[in-house]
């Protein structure tokens, strides 16, 4: 059974540890946090240290922290030659210490602590420096997802944009909307079914293919209606811009 | 047990067609059509007239046609008194011909060709000119949904614009995320469970309180990444503007 060491103990740290300490096909050794206080939710006091030097053996170390971090906290290890992997979307492989085996263990999801998330269905984007250590890491995260891809840290670059957008984007537009319908004195929760049906109808068909509304239809009335009706000027320029990067790209249904 | 006539043969009328259909609690009585041939997969030739002086009594007629041939139609019928409503979620109550009492049957919702909707979870909002007429359409659209509010030509036009927001705008999200997948030759499944995960996410929290990213974190070098990163200049402002927009609502937690 795959032994691994979690460090860090921010959100995501926090998720990983929950999961990983239920598995029952790989074994959370120990976790390292600064403030061992944040984890102790999830874990007993006696898996959290705050010393490096303490750090047990293990299969794989997790460095679950800030991006910013991960080049420090890989340089500090007290060990040498091995598996040593870091959890963002963002940071090259490179950026860790060279003295143990680097590489990435990336759950592409939105983390937010108040919810928890199911595992099994997270995309585990795996990249190592060697093959052997790609394995360990495939074994690895199978104990904790159904989904597992190979993601160089170029396309992780790129993934991590994507997730921007149809995420951190998205969930912003989920606040817009909500907020036109405070403003107007309608409930929010009226945009619920829309909302998840809109996410719904992607798993099944090409997001090109499931636009819909004013901009695609090239409904110019509605457009300047709408246009019309947002007092925002920040909300308006967003609007328009929104409806001609729509228009452009689906030039070809107008 | 109500009697509906549906006017129109696109797309809401065809998921209309076919949901009052179905309906055990109320009768589709007929549909009427310029091209028949759009609703026969849905009713069988009787049920479907080409010739407004066909029309048969009925409770209620609901006119889902495009916006703009809403006051043309409704003019069009050879009666008056009877109860006639609209679907737009942008045309106000008004446009329709006065000689007919006049309403609203506007499911939030969107709908396409090729996928089925649960009209069990579509928000059916209706707007009545008399409190008589509202509780006939609330008994109607309660034959088909469990999900009725009233709403009021004006804050229909909000809604529409917020629903544009959360679902045209957001699918269009989805879109992009895709061509950048592709553009990286990494499969657009990847960013499924997470685009799920996201639209999951606000039916148990605030969008404010769900929002994750680089934008809310000021992660000021992961936002310079990203934008050095993608080079069309279009995609560019976009990321820009949302990003400024994100923190400008939440302003307080950076």
């Amino acid at each position: 059974m795959l032994r691994v060491v979690i460090i860090g103990s921010g959100n995501v740290a926090q998720h990983l540890a929950r999961v990983f300490s239920k598995s029952e096909d790989s074994k959370l050794v120990q976790a390292f946090a600064r403030k061992p206080q944040n984890l102790l939710h999830v874990l007993s006091a006696e898996q959290v240290t705050d010393n490096v030097n303490d750090l047990v053996e293990a299969d794989v170390y997790i460095i679950a922290v800030s991006d910013d971090a991960i080049a420090e906290v890989s340089s500090l290890l007290p060990f040498s030659g091995r598996l040593v992997v870091h959890t963002s979307g963002s940071v090259h492989l490179d950026a860790a210490d060279n003295r143990n085996r680097r590489g990435v263990f990336y759950p592409l999801q939105t983390f937010s602590k108040k919810k928890q998330v199911d595992f099994h269905v997270v995309p585990i984007c795996l990249e190592s420096e060697n093959a052997a250590d790609y394995k360990v890491l495939e074994q690895l995260a199978r104990t904790i997802s159904g989904i597992v891809y190979p993601v160089s840290s170029a396309q992780r670059q790129a993934l991590h944009v994507a997730a921007v957008f149809v995420s951190n984007f998205v969930n912003h537009m989920y606040d817009l909307g909500g907020e036109i319908c405070n403003d107007n004195a309608i409930p929010f929760d009226i945009l619920k079914p829309l909302i998840k049906e809109t996410a719904d109808k992607i798993q099944e068909m090409p997001p090109r293919e499931a636009q819909t509304g004013p901009a695609v239809r090239n409904d110019i009335k509605t457009i300047a209606r709408h246009v019309n009706f947002i007092k925002d000027n920040n909300l308006k320029e967003l609007y328009t811009l929104l409806t001609q990067s729509i228009q452009s790209k689906n030039g070809e249904k107008l």
